[in-house]
C-alpha cells in the first residue's frame, strides 16, 4: 500500500550550537516523505512558491516520490527560521514566513481518492478537516498537530480528531490539549476525543503508544552526536506509517514494530542537518538499528 | 547474600499538590532498607537523635532489618522539609536540619566487615570514603550522590568513585559531574572515573544503565497517581541491589533484571506518602509489575 502526506514543504534556516544552514530543504511533508519512501510508495500534497529550487523537485523525483500533488504557486515558498540551544529538545522559532502557504487549500488529486494510509502533518486543523472530507475513509489516518493549533483552533482540531485513528503529539502538546499533566491521564483523555491510539513523542526519552487496553514504551536511541533535531517528529511518522502501509497489518504487534521503525528514522534524521541523513540512509542501517533497539531493551522474563 | 546500607534516617515534612505529611519516617537508608528487605537481609548503618520515635525502630525490627549499626545519639534527628509542585520530578528543599547527622562518622560494626553488597547512599563523599576504608573490598559497591557534593566536595567524590563499581545518579547530576549535556558522552566520562557501570535515573522517563560495551534502557512505569516522589531513587537502589545480593549473580543479564526490580520498587514507592507503600507491598505485586514491564516493552524481533 502507498501513503499520502498532506503538509508543508519549506526552506529552513536553522542554527544549532554546532552549525548554521540557510534556506535548506525542510517542512513536515518533506521529512515525512523522505523517511517513508524507505518503506513504501509516497505521494505528497503540498505547495511551494515559484522560487522553490528545481533541484529539490528533482530530489523528490529521484527518490521516486510522487509529487503530482505538489502545487507550484506564484510567490515565495514557506520559510522557517529557528535555533536550538544545548537542550536540543526545544526548538526556538525566530521567524515564520507563510508566503504561498497562507492561501494553501489542499486539493487531493482524484487518483489519490482511494488512498488507504494518510498522514495529516502539522497544518491548520481546518485544512486537515478539508482533506478528510475529500477522501474516502482511509484504512488509517495518522495526525500531527502543535501547541499553536491547540490554542488557536481548538474547536476545529477536536472536529478533525473525530476522523483520526492515531494522534501523534509530543508530551507538552498532550498536556496542553487535555489539561492533564500526568501522561497516563492525558492519553486516556485523547482516546475519548476520537483516536483509537495516541503516540506521545518525548524527544531523547523516546516515545509511548497508548490504546484503551495497551501501553507500549520505546526508549530514545542513545546518540553521541545530535546535529539538528528539525524534522525528527515527521521522520518518526514516516517510518511508522511507511512500515504500516508496506505491511498493511494493523495488529498491535505490528504497530509496535512500526514504533521501532519510527524511532529509527527519527534517530538517524537528527544525526545530520536538514534531510541529509535520510537521503543517504541505507536499508542495512535501518536493520542494524532495529537490532540495536532490540538489544538495548532486552531483559529476561521471570520464567527464564 | 545480605546488603549493607550507609546513609541517613530522617524525619521528613513533605508537601505535594495533594497532601502534606509532617515528621514522617524518611532518609536514604530508610527507603533503601524498606525496599531491599523484600529481596534479602538488610543491615543499616546510620544515626538518629534521642527524639527518634521508638515506633519507627520497631518498624525496622518488625521487617527483620538489622539495625545494630543504627546509632542513637543525644540530640535531634536529621530533618528535611520540602515540597513538590505539579512537576513531581523536581523536589524543592525548604529546610535541612542536619542535627545529629552533622557529626555522623559511620562506624562499620565488625560483624559487617565481610559484607559483599554495599550501598553508599547519598551522604558526604568523605564519609563514603571512610566506609570504603573500613570494609574488606566487597563484591559490589553501589554509590549515590547529589549536586551538592558534586559542587562542594568534588575532589573527595572523585576519590570515592575509584572504589565504586556502579554509580547511581540522575540525569542532571550526570551532566553536572561530567560537564557533558549529552547523556551518552556523560556516561562515557563517568566510566573513566572508576565505576564499571553507571545508572542514570530519569524519573518518569525511566532509567539507563551503561557499561563500556552495553547500554540498557528501562522506560518509566506509567502511573495514574503519583502521590509522593520522595525516596524513589533509594527505593530503586533497594530493589536493584537487593535482587543482586539475593541472586549473587553479576552477569549483564542479571543486572538488567535488577534494573527492572529497581524500577518496580521506585514505581510502587511513589504511589503513597513516605514509606507506606513499601511497607504494605506484597511479593505478588512485585511479580505482577515485572510482567507488566515485560508486556509494555515487548516488540517482535526482525526474524519473527
Amino acid at each position: 500500500m502507498s501513503v499520502l502526506v498532506v503538509g508543508s514543504v519549506a526552506l529552513d534556516t536553522v542554527k544549532t550550537p554546532f552549525r548554521e544552514v540557510k534556506e535548506t530543504l525542510g517542512g513536515s511533508a518533506t521529512y515525512f516523505a523522505l523517511s517513508a519512501h524507505h518503506y513504501t510508495q509516497v505521494s505528497m500534497v503540498a505547495v511551494v512558491g515559484s522560487d522553490f529550487p528545481r533541484k529539490y523537485l528533482d530530489h523528490f523525483k529521484g527518490k521516486g516520490i510522487d509529487i503530482r500533488g505538489l502545487e507550484i504557486k506564484k510567490g515565495k515558498t514557506f520559510r522557517w527560521k529557528g535555533y536550538y540551544e544545548y537542550d536540543l529538545n526545544q526548538a526556538h522559532t525566530q521567524r515564520t514566513e507563510l508566503n504561498v502557504f497562507r492561501t494553501f487549500r489542499p486539493k487531493i488529486p482524484e487518483e489519490y481518492n482511494k488512498i488507504e494510509y494518510l498522514f495529516l502533518a502539522n497544518i491548520d486543523p481546518q485544512l486537515q478537516l478539508s482533506v478528510l472530507r475529500q477522501v474516502r475513509k482511509p484504512k488509517l489516518v495518522l495526525c500531527d498537530t502543535m501547541n499553536y493549533w491547540i490554542e488557536k483552533k481548538r474547536k476545529e482540531l477536536l472536529l478533525t480528531l473525530k476522523g483520526v485513528d492515531i494522534l501523534l503529539l509530543n508530551d507538552s502538546e498532550a498536556r496542553e490539549l487535555t489539561g492533564e499533566h500526568n501522561l497516563f491521564k492525558a492519553s486516556r483523555r485523547v482516546l475519548k476525543m476520537g483516536p483509537e491510539k495516541v503516540i506521545i513523542k518525548k524527544g531523547e526519552h523516546g516515545a509511548l503508544m497508548w490504546s484503551k487496553n495497551s501501553h507500549f514504551a520505546v526508549p530514545g536511541y542513545p546518540l553521541e552526536d545530535i546535529n539538528d533535531p528539525t524534522g525528527a517528529g515527521d521522520s518518526f511518522a514516516g517510518g511508522f506509517l511507511g512500515f504500516l502501509a508496506y505491511t498493511n497489518d494493523l495488529s498491535e504487534e505490528n504497530m509496535r514494530k512500526a514504533m521501532i521503525y519510527g524511532s529509527i528514522m527519527a534517530s538517524y534524521n537528527v544525526e545530520d542537518f536538514s534531510v541529509k541523513r535520510l537521503e543517504r540512509l541505507k536499508d542495512k542501517e535501518i536493520i542494524e538499528r532495529y537490532r540495536e533497539f532490540k538489544r538495548m531493551t532486552h531483559f529476561e522474563d521471570l520464567s527464564e
